[in-house]
C-alpha cells in the first residue's frame, strides 16, 4: 500500500535523541506525533485532540479540588482597557512589554487601546471594587479557565514559552491577612496532588525571591521542575499580594468592627506549561509516554492475522475491545494495509500506555499479548483477566512514571556549601544546586551575571546547608535554590 | 441589621415588568441576581459564577454528545493573520467589518495586522491543508470550546448580542458531498436535545435562505426563537460549506481511486446567546428562574426559628441539608441577621427551582415545607421522603418549563395566506408568520423594507400555506417563517 503523505510525516520519523539533542527531540516528539502542531501565527501552538483531551482531563480534575475548597469559576473579557492595567505600577511595568493591543476594530480607532489579556488582575479587580462592601461578602474567591496571550519575544518553544496558554486564573479577596495567606498551602497541595496524579510529576516547592516574584505580589511561592536538559522551569504558583491591588482598586469592605479596610488578596495559576515538563520528563526516543490517566488512548488492540485466519482474529480481537472499552479509552486498529510493526511504531511515538497484540497463537492459548509503552516489557494474560490486569498495569505505569521523575529530581539537586563548590557542580552536573544565601539581592544579581544562574526559590524543605552564603560569607539563615532555567 | 450596599444592590430591587417593559426587565433580572455583570468594556458582560457553572454544564453535555458522534476537540490559536481571512471573499465581507484588530505588541508594531478570532475558519483550514493527504485522513472533525469577538456596533444587549462570546465552533471535512450533509442531521439533533434536556427551549429547525446564509456557506441551517417581545432570535446552526473554502485553502486528497478531490465542508455552533433566550423564556417578575440541571443551586434551605428553638431548628435543617446536598447542589442558608422573608426574596430572584422553609410546626410534624420556583406552588413533604420528593419536582419543573416555552412558541407562530392577513398579523400578535413564498430573493427583500421582517428559516416542519407568493402571487413550493427579530 501507498502512505499519503500525512501518514509518512505522522510516523517512525523521530531521529533526534533525547540524551543527545534534546530540543530538537523534544520538538520531533510533539509535532510528529500529532500531539501539537505549529500554526500560522508565530509562537502560538494548535492543540492537536491528544493535548485538548489532556488539558481537559487537568481542568476537570483540578476544577473539582477548586470546588471543593469552595472556589467559583466566573469568566472575564478577554480584552482590558489600558487605563485599568495602569492602575499597579508593578504589575504594569511587568505586563506592558508583552502586551499584544488591539487598537481597531472593524475600520474604525478606538479611543483607548485595548489589551488582550496577559492576567486578569486588574479587569477582575474593578469588579470586585463594585462587589465587596462589607465582611460578609468575604472570602470571595473566584477563578477562570482562559486563554491569555504574552507577546515574549524569546525564542519560543512550544508549552514552555508560547505566546498564547491556557491556564487557570484564581484571583481570592479576604477580610484579614491571616485568611490571605492561610490559602496559598491548601492552593499548592491541590497543585501538588494534580502534578503527582495526573501527569505524573513532582515539583519543588518554595519562596521566590523579590526578584523573583510575580509582578504586584508581596510573596510568590512557586513549584519548580528541573527539565531533562538539567534547566529549571517555573511550574504553578500562588501569590500572596498584601493590599496592593485593592489600594488602587480601592476593593474596601466594612469589617464587623464598622471599620473600612482593604481586602486582602491572592492569586494563583497552572498551565498547559506543564506538559512541557510532562512531554520532556517522560518521553523517550520512541516519542512521547502519556501518563495514563492523561492519554486520550489508554490501550490500543492491533490484530495479527494472515489471509486464512483474518475473520477469526478480528473478531476474537473485537470482543477483547469490546471488554476493555467499556473501561478504558480503546482503540481497535484494524486498519487495513498497514502492517503491525508499522502500527506499533505509531501508537509507540503517540505514547498510548499500553499495546494489546493478538495473533493466532494468543488466540488459541485463550490469552492476548500485553505490552507496556514505558517499559518495553511483554507478557501473555488470560483473556479472562484483561479488564483487571490492564487497570492494575495502568496505575503500574503511572507509578514508575511518577518514580523514575522523582528519581531523576533527586539526581539533579545537590548541595553546595562554597562558591568552588557551586560553580563545580554548575559545570559538570547542572540542575538545582541548594546552597547557603544571605538574603541579598546583591549577590543574588551578582551569582546571576557570573553564573547565569537565578534563584528558582527558597525550598521549604531541603538538606541542611552551611551557616554562611556562598557569594559574600554573610551570616544566612537561608537555603537557596540556584538554577539555570528556562 | 444593617445591608451592605452589594446586598441592596443583589435583593428585592426588581421593579420593571416583563410584560410591560421586558427589554429593561431582562437587564435588571440578568444583572439584579448576580447571574451576570456589565464590564470596563462595553459590550462584553462578566459571567457571575451562576451563569458560567451553567455554561459549564452545557460544554460538558454538548461535548459529551460530540464525542459519541466521534468528534474531538481541538485548541487553535485566538489570533489570526490577515491574509488568512483574506483567502475567502464571502467570509471576508462577512466579518471584517466586526473584527477587532491586533496591530502592536509591546511598543512594536506588527508587520501584518492579527484578527482577534470572530470564527476560526480560515486558521484552521490552513493546518486542515497539512493535516489531510488522503481518503483515510477522512473524515476529520475537530470542535473547539472558545470565546470569539465579534465588534458589532449595534446596541449590545446582554447574551444577545455580546462584543465577546463563547461557544463551540464545529469544522469537518469529508471525502463526499453526501458524507457532509450528512452530519447536518446528526447535529441539529444534537443541538435540539441539549436545548430541551438542559435549557428547556424548543426551537424551530429550518433551512436559512440564500441572504440570510452563513459568509461562505453554501446552506445554511438553524434552529429558530420566539422571545417573549415576539422577535425571533437565531439559535445554534448547521452550515454546509461545499467546496468554499477546501478550495481557496488547498485542502486536497487523494480519493480511492487515486484521484484528487477538495473536502467537502461542514461549520456549527451553540453559542453562550442560548442564556438570553433560556432567561428571557422562563424568568417572571420575581426573577430568574433557572432549569434545575443548569441551576448552581438547585434546593436552598430556609430555616425559620426564634430564639427558643433556634438551635433545634438549625440542627434539623442541618440534617435536611445533609441528606440533599449528596444529591443535588444544596445550600443551607443560616446566614445571621436576615430575615427569612429577605432569603425567600433572594433565592427567588437568583432563580434557585426549590427552596424549602423549616419552621417549628414543620420539625414538630417530621416534615418540611416545599415550595416550586416556577408555580410558586407549596407543599408538606415527609423528611423521610425528601430525597426522591426533591428528585421528582425537578424532574417536573423542567418539564413545566419546556411545556411553557412550547406553548408560548406554538401561541406565537401563525400562517398567513396573504399579504394583508400578513401585515394584520404582523401588527397585532408580532412573532413568526407562516407564510408561501416564492423563493425570490427580491420579494423577500423588499418585505424585509416595508415590513422590518426577515426570513427566519424555512421551517422543515409547519402547517400547509397557500400556493402562491403572499408578495408578488407567483407559485409558491415553499414555505417561508418571517418575522422581525434581534
Amino acid at each position: 500500500m501507498v502512505l499519503s503523505l500525512a501518514e509518512k510525516e505522522m510516523v517512525g520519523h523521530i531521529n533526534a535523541k533525547k540524551s543527545e539533542n534534546f530540543s530538537e527531540w523534544y520538538t520531533q516528539v510533539l509535532i510528529r506525533s500529532g500531539f501539537i502542531d505549529y500554526s500560522e501565527v508565530s509562537g502560538c501552538i494548535i492543540f492537536r485532540p491528544p493535548a485538548y483531551a489532556a488539558w481537559q482531563l487537568v481542568v476537570d480534575a483540578t476544577d473539582r479540588e477548586f470546588k471543593k475548597d469552595g472556589i467559583d469559576d466566573v469568566y472575564f473579557p478577554l480584552l482590558i482597557p489600558e487605563k485599568l492595567l495602569q492602575k499597579e505600577q508593578e504589575h504594569l511595568k511587568g505586563f506592558t512589554p508583552e502586551v499584544a493591543w488591539v487598537t481597531h476594530t472593524g475600520n474604525t480607532k478606538l479611543d483607548e487601546r485595548l489589551a488582550v489579556r496577559p492576567t486578569s488582575e486588574t479587569i477582575m479587580y474593578a469588579s470586585y471594587s463594585k462587589w465587596i462592601r462589607s465582611w460578609r461578602d468575604l472570602p470571595l474567591r473566584y477563578n477562570q479557565w482562559n486563554n491569555v496571550l504574552r507577546w515574549e519575544f524569546k525564542h519560543p518553544t512550544p508549552f514552555i514559552r508560547s505566546r498564547e496558554f491556557l491556564w487557570n486564573e484564581g484571583h481570592s479577596a479576604f477580610a484579614s491577612k491571616e485568611d490571605a495567606i492561610a490559602e496559598r498551602d491548601r492552593i499548592i497541595k491541590i497543585y501538588l496532588r494534580i502534578l503527582k496524579d495526573y501527569l505524573a510529576l513532582p515539583g519543588i516547592v518554595g519562596k521566590k525571591t523579590d526578584s523573583e516574584k510575580f509582578a504586584g505580589a508581596v510573596e510568590s511561592y512557586s513549584i519548580e521542575h528541573i527539565m531533562p536538559d538539567g534547566l529549571a522551569l517555573q511550574g504553578p504558583d500562588h501569590h500572596f499580594d498584601g493590599q496592593n491591588f485593592s489600594k488602587p482598586f480601592e476593593i474596601k469592605f466594612l469589617d464587623k468592627d464598622g471599620a473600612w479596610d482593604y481586602a486582602w488578596q491572592t492569586t494563583y495559576a497552572i498551565s498547559t506549561r506543564e506538559f512541557g515538563v510532562m512531554v520532556a520528563t517522560h518521553g523517550d526516543d520512541k516519542g512521547l509516554v502519556i501518563p495514563p490517566k492523561l492519554a486520550y488512548l489508554q490501550v490500543v488492540i492491533v490484530p495479527i492475522y494472515r489471509k486464512d485466519n483474518k475473520e477469526a482474529v478480528n473478531q476474537y480481537s473485537s470482543n477483547v475491545y469490546g471488554v476493555l472499552n467499556m473501561h478504558f479509552r480503546t482503540r481497535l486498529d484494524d486498519r487495513e494495509g498497514y502492517s503491525p510493526g508499522f502500527k506499533y511504531n505509531e501508537w509507540e511515538m503517540k505514547g498510548v500506555p499500553i499495546r494489546i497484540e493478538i495473533g493466532e497463537r494468543d488466540m488459541s492459548a485463550n490469552m492476548v499479548t500485553v505490552i507496556r509503552r514505558d517499559t518495553g516489557e511483554k507478557q501473555q494474560v488470560n483473556v479472562n483477566d484483561i479488564h483487571s490486569k490492564v487497570a492494575n498495569l495502568l496505575e503500574e505505569i503511572h507509578s514508575n512514571l511518577y518514580e523514575n521523575a522523582v528519581r531523576f529530581l533527586n539526581d539533579h539537586v545537590h548541595v553546595a556549601n562554597t562558591y568552588d563548590e557551586f560553580k563545580k557542580i554548575l559545570k559538570e552536573k547542572g540542575g538545582i544546586i541548594t546552597a547557603p544565601w544571605c538574603g541579598s539581592a546583591g549577590c543574588e544579581a551578582r551569582m546571576k551575571e557570573e553564573n547565569g544562574t537565578k534563584i528558582t526559590n527558597l525550598p521549604l524543605e531541603h538538606e541542611k546547608v552551611a551557616d554562611k552564603c556562598i557569594y559574600c560569607g554573610k551570616e544566612s539563615g537561608i537555603a537557596a535554590n540556584f538554577a539555570r532555567s528556562y
